[in-house]
């Protein structure tokens, strides 16, 4: 495994003592004017959270403590071989989703956004010596993909928080940003969950540990769910945006009431009354990660959102059978909103009025 | 999506009626002396079998036969746009895996073994329409990688199944290889599953349809099991097999009592208390795939087997630190097994006692 240089463009700026770093004054020196406005905005952001509290990114281990050596070993790093804190010390937003292709394209997207230039390091995985996951950075934005389903999600999770925090970054956002099934809304639309729930509509996610179920809360981050559904007023006149909960399921066909999976022993009517049931209690889609990144992000104490496009609505059918231009542009969506909100935090623009 | 040319060295051979293929009596003619003593010996194979009964993988799903069109959406393709019998009629074996990269070595691997030629074909991801999984075919095998955890695993069986299915795919054997951690055991030991065991040591998937919780069994093929334990013995020289039950986890860290995740709220000796009582009930190695896929096998009639190396013994740490070099060697170990078995059922040698 390689030791990877600095890639951010808040490089000049990180003061590290022991494993903590923060951003400092000499932050604002660049030859670079838009490196340098983005640098001074970040450290403005870093002073005032640290005004109000540490903030730096929890781990509720401690184990931990006693490990000469913590191999990320799903990442491809570990905290001696790599310098985690040079690397990602600056840290303040993570964006992750199910694909590799299309957390390399958000990384691209959002680089054009910011109008960062467009380097060899901005393009790099930094999970270079895996190929479980994929990492890039663009500035102070972490773009990762997740794979499908709870286990892999859980997997990046554990390793993604104590990555962040051995490199000591603070007031991390983090936000996942993925394809869904819509219940009973126009293919296309943006879902911000509220909560994710479980197969009985619960806002929980049971984890069998050391033999014994435990239960913990999936409730999203509410500010940050309104910040998300003002900043999607932009696009308004493109797509609808709505607030809603979100059924995470641990199989895309059956669990997901599928008539078109290689095994289904229910009947068209018994699918949709489950549906039905599901759009009563609040649920407006289904996807597969929701669950465990709220519980996991709760515990770990940062803020987390999901924001999912939907391709279909499951009271209407199963397959996800439109052209690839028409997923394409659904896909692209929570990537436009989630730039959008970046932009505006980094800016400091009066763009969010929550 | 692309329609693909016909990739296996049986090409030559099949019949197609309808959407169903076997292997004709023209398959043993070949320019290719190798290539022509393979078509004839799978002839051999598929009329036995056809002999004994019909074979064809199964689905369980009567609303299929209403699908205009069935997409394959995690492996980017369908069954109106991809010539799905000429394409995988033939298959015989299908090997799974976590990691692309793994099974595309796995797959050339193999292809060395079985003394067929290095074409570009045969180094073609035949999912080349999406990231989420890549496919491998060599002769009569695929080589496919399922992602990490039970729900990547659940999508890619149920559309691999309808696969097989829309192909008239018969008599065909599914083998996960893969890696775990192991419990009482030398690392780098090879375990081949005698069942597949939920977080109480039963042998049951337990599966959320339609808001309530359906069990599957998950006792994997008996009489496959003994046959790869019989092959193994080639290799007791460089590394011990053993037959033994594997916990499949929805999670790496908390799901399998270590002690190095983001969250950890037990104690080390929990952790040796809890593994010890798995090891009692008869549980060697852990991982995170194998219930589903004993389970969905079951359902489809695939005769099914998971043969997985241990990297380390979880009983004495969690850490898998050891070195790349390390690390590939128990890696190959299943391959090398499971490509022995393939090439003795191939070239129907006497080396199976069993």
């Amino acid at each position: 495994m390689l030791s990877h240089p600095r890639l951010s463009v808040c490089s000049g700026g990180v003061e590290r003592t022991g494993r903590s770093s923060a951003l400092s004054a000499n932050t604002c020196f660049s030859s670079n004017p838009q490196e340098r406005d983005l640098r001074c905005i970040l450290f403005s952001i870093a002073m005032a959270h640290d005004g109000m509290d540490n903030g730096k990114v929890k781990v509720l281990n401690p184990h931990l403590a006693s490990l000469q050596e913590d191999v990320l070993y799903h990442l491809g790093m570990s905290n001696t071989t790599h310098d985690l804190p040079e690397m990602f010390g600056d840290v303040k937003f993570v964006c992750v989703g199910g694909s590799m292709g299309r957390m390399k394209a958000f990384a691209e997207f959002l680089r054009g956004e910011l109008g960062l230039p467009r380097d060899e390091e901005s393009q790099r995985n930094l999970c270079e010596g895996t190929d479980r996951y994929a990492m890039y950075k663009v500035g102070p934005v972490l773009s990762i993909n997740h794979g499908m389903g709870v286990p892999s999600m859980s997997i990046l999770l554990h390793e993604l928080f104590k990555l962040l925090y051995h490199a000591g970054s603070r007031n991390v956002l983090i936000i996942r940003i993925g394809t869904s099934g819509g219940i009973g809304l126009e293919p296309g639309t943006v879902v911000v969950s509220h909560a994710a729930v479980n197969y009985k509509f619960e806002a929980l996610f049971e984890q069998p540990i050391l033999g014994r179920l435990v239960s913990r809360p999936t409730q999203m981050d509410e500010t940050l769910a309104q910040e998300l559904l003002e900043c999607s007023k932009q696009f308004a006149e493109d797509f609808p945006t709505i607030l809603g909960d979100t059924l995470c399921t641990n199989d895309f066909y059956e669990g997901q009431g599928r008539l078109d999976g290689a095994i289904c022993k229910y009947t068209a009517a018994e699918k949709l009354n489950y549906l039905k049931h599901a759009y009563a209690a609040g649920v407006r889609n289904i996807e597969m990660e929701s669950s465990v990144f709220a519980a996991m992000s709760n515990e770990c104490g940062l803020r987390a959102a999901v924001v999912c496009t939907t391709l279909l609505n499951r009271l209407e059918g199963d397959q996800i059978s439109s052209s690839h231009a028409v997923l394409s542009d659904y896909q692209l969506r929570p990537q436009r909103i989630i730039a959008y909100y970046i932009k505006c935090k980094l800016r400091k623009t009066q763009c969010l009025k929550v």
